[in-house]
């Protein structure tokens, strides 16, 4: 799929890793990005993003389901609907989320787009807007439209890590992915930023991110590429159950490799891309998330339909008795059936198996075909709905490390689903519990 | 309604609250109640408690939804439709909770019932049985029939405070409470014991509450009066959203008072007093839920329905970014109305009202009948979806004592749903994040 291996950015290192990521990053033609001190957050944070394309994009987006949706959320909903030459860039601020804003904040995310438009010499419905940060206080137009003109001098291809640097608000560091993706026409490169995951952050509300590719695709492609891609990323991810008013994703295509990827062969592989870069960057959120200490696997299999294995992945995953067990370092398995117990979903309490296992592993863990490979190290807790005499300590060795799996059978059926999130720590509770000052 | 005012107990300190309480609950004609160390717990500690009528009772229990339900759970369903002479007896063992036991969990649960039964010389199935504690090992039989032994050798009338103390696992006080209803046929006491709300504490499972009365009603009265005082009290309360496997309400009516409640005016009086008790209780356990330092009252007004009143009550006591928020003493107000806009229901973002009031206040919070009556001190923090102009410091005061009201008003019809949780804090994660030890 790849001439480069994937690369994925999670600490401000510099190093191996990081020059790959910069490298692959600035293979994405025709892309230039910044990030800006706009005087937004207080001290010299960067907090002003600008990405921009040279030519128009094909654009497509996936954004929160929240009721409570800020203003650039339905703004961006809008100019890629009417858009008429294609998306042209993405300008994201943090500090101020512009939620629960009123009228003035649909002025305002318009005029942040106008003012974009205007900087870089296209229509105003060709911009997008994202912003995160505080809810309900009213973007500082003065310092957003002085940022933008800032930003717009400091694009350069290069700026991607700039870029990930100012969407960030409580994150302890950037995210960012890039991938080449050899297609039956050629090489395309797809590269990503990301911030912040669920709405972790004291007040502030958002998952944000933004993809580039140098393919071109025509936007009913990227839009189903993108569906394709979130679906088993970004959606598969849970900090602390509490959706944004904020959350947006956005992939921007501009063709500028030369590339045209078709319904088919190219399209899958494209697809096939798209959603690690997504993978990276959700995992990357998760293992950011808000105080966490470790990163969870948990696969939900022997399902009736995929709706319910989602809906007891998503119940395990948010319950805070699971993810402070998690937390001690505590294969407490009682927690999880009585989790799945109260999903809303038909379950045999007599069916249920559940297995641990150290780091990330497939949700084969467990099977025979597992074992005979080697073995996961799977643990198997419990055997049709009662504790097996597995060993406590056996049960333990799969939670010391900082990535762990857990498998839970519901023994109804063949569906599957997969979530990944972390624990619920002090740090958490410290870090959400503070006054807003 | 009474003719003592309603007592309850929090604390253990003895004093006239106390005093009043045990008077009250002695009162209950015809029950004899015990506490006993039999040794399933380390230490002294009690941990089977026996409450047994000398004659028959009608009986009625409410129980949990979990499809992962505890063996005593399922034995206690059977023994309500089967009994016979009606039941005689309820022993609750703490520190086990017999729940995924298998085939063992159901043997040991109706020897448990059986061993009370001969004890007392009733059927097995006059006896209900209730367990609280650890999930998945199995009952110390032993011990078990032991203390059943020992417990129904210490029965009196004023053994409840020993009960109430026998079920606690890591409740931090007994919960108790006691009224005497006046029907139009003469008085009857109600008296009730509970511990802990919500699956709250490390691997433990269970909210349980034994309520008596000396009142005689026809069986499907009691369950009709059950479950409408549970409705507006057990159910309406939420610690973490971790439902448990052993949930258990049940009331017993022995008809000693001479008194028999027929449907009218006399159901519902005892019905309002059996709310009462159970409110009593229920506020009991959030009050000393796992970690907890506020108590909140969580009012939905202005909903279509009451059940989407509850859907978005729920989803705003259980978001861990709220919750965090209470605990900081921080009227964030922004995560509520995200919360709301996540809960599944149709919703107005630009219709929705919020206020704050310190204390345990009514949802007439905001409206000019509370103004008008002096006032409720509410403070008014969102209009149709944007902050008002509210002091930050009005905001902050609302939230200094140990109890705080919240108002969401949704705007969209006439139906409301009331939930009372408390905060999620430090202590709430070294509770559960220990490991099993």
């Amino acid at each position: 799929m790849t001439d480069t291996a994937m690369v994925a950015q999670q600490s401000t290192d510099t190093g191996a890793a990081d020059n790959a990521l910069a490298q692959t990053i600035g293979r994405v033609a025709g892309f230039q990005a910044a990030g800006v001190a706009s005087g937004i957050r207080k001290s010299e944070r960067l907090d002003l993003a600008l990405i921009a394309s040279e030519t128009p994009c094909t654009a497509a987006g996936v954004f929160t389901t929240n009721l409570v949706k800020a203003a650039p959320v339905l703004l961006d909903q809008a100019h890629l609907a009417h858009s008429a030459n294609g998306i042209r860039a993405v300008v994201v601020n943090s500090g101020v989320a512009n939620a629960c804003t009123g009228e003035q904040g649909f002025t305002d995310a318009a005029e942040t787009a106008a003012c974009v438009a205007d900087t870089l010499g296209c229509a105003t419905p060709d911009v997008l807007v994202m912003s995160t940060g505080v809810i309900g206080i009213p973007l500082p137009m003065d310092k957003i439209r002085a940022g933008i003109t800032t930003a717009a001098d400091a694009l350069q291809p290069e700026g991607w890590a700039d870029a990930a640097r100012a969407i960030m608000t409580t994150d302890t560091r950037p995210k960012c992915a890039a991938l080449v993706v050899e297609t039956p026409g050629g090489p395309v490169t797809i590269a990503g930023i990301a911030k912040g995951s669920g709405m972790i952050a004291p007040n502030m509300a958002t998952m944000l991110a933004v993809i580039a590719t140098d393919a071109a695709l025509e936007a009913p492609l990227l839009q189903g590429a993108l569906q394709a891609a979130n679906a088993v990323s970004f959606n598969q991810i849970v900090v602390d159950g509490d959706m944004s008013t904020n959350d947006s994703v956005v992939v921007l295509a501009n063709g500028a490799a030369g590339v045209t990827v078709e319904a088919g062969p190219a399209l899958d592989a494209f697809t096939e891309g798209l959603t690690a870069v997504c993978t990276a960057l959700a995992k990357g959120l998760v293992r950011d998330g808000e105080g966490a200490s470790r990163f969870i696997t948990l696969h939900i299999t022997g399902a009736a339909d995929e709706e319910s294995a989602r809906q007891v992945a998503m119940t395990i995953a948010t319950s805070p008795l699971v993810k402070t067990a998690f937390y001690g370092g505590d294969a407490n398995w009682g927690r999880i059936l009585a989790a799945a117990g109260r999903a809303g979903v038909p379950l045999d309490a007599d069916k249920l198996g559940l297995w641990f296992a150290a780091g990330e592993k497939s949700a084969a863990i467990g099977e025979p075909s597992a074992a005979s490979n080697g073995g996961s190290g799977a643990v198997q807790l419990v055997a049709n709905g009662t504790p097996t005499d597995y060993r406590e300590a056996d049960a333990a060795a799969t939670m010391s490390d900082e990535a762990s799996t857990v498998r839970l059978d519901l023994g109804r059926g063949a569906a599957t689903a997969t979530v990944w999130t972390c624990d619920l720590s002090h740090e958490y509770v410290t870090i959400n519990g503070h006054y807003r000052t």
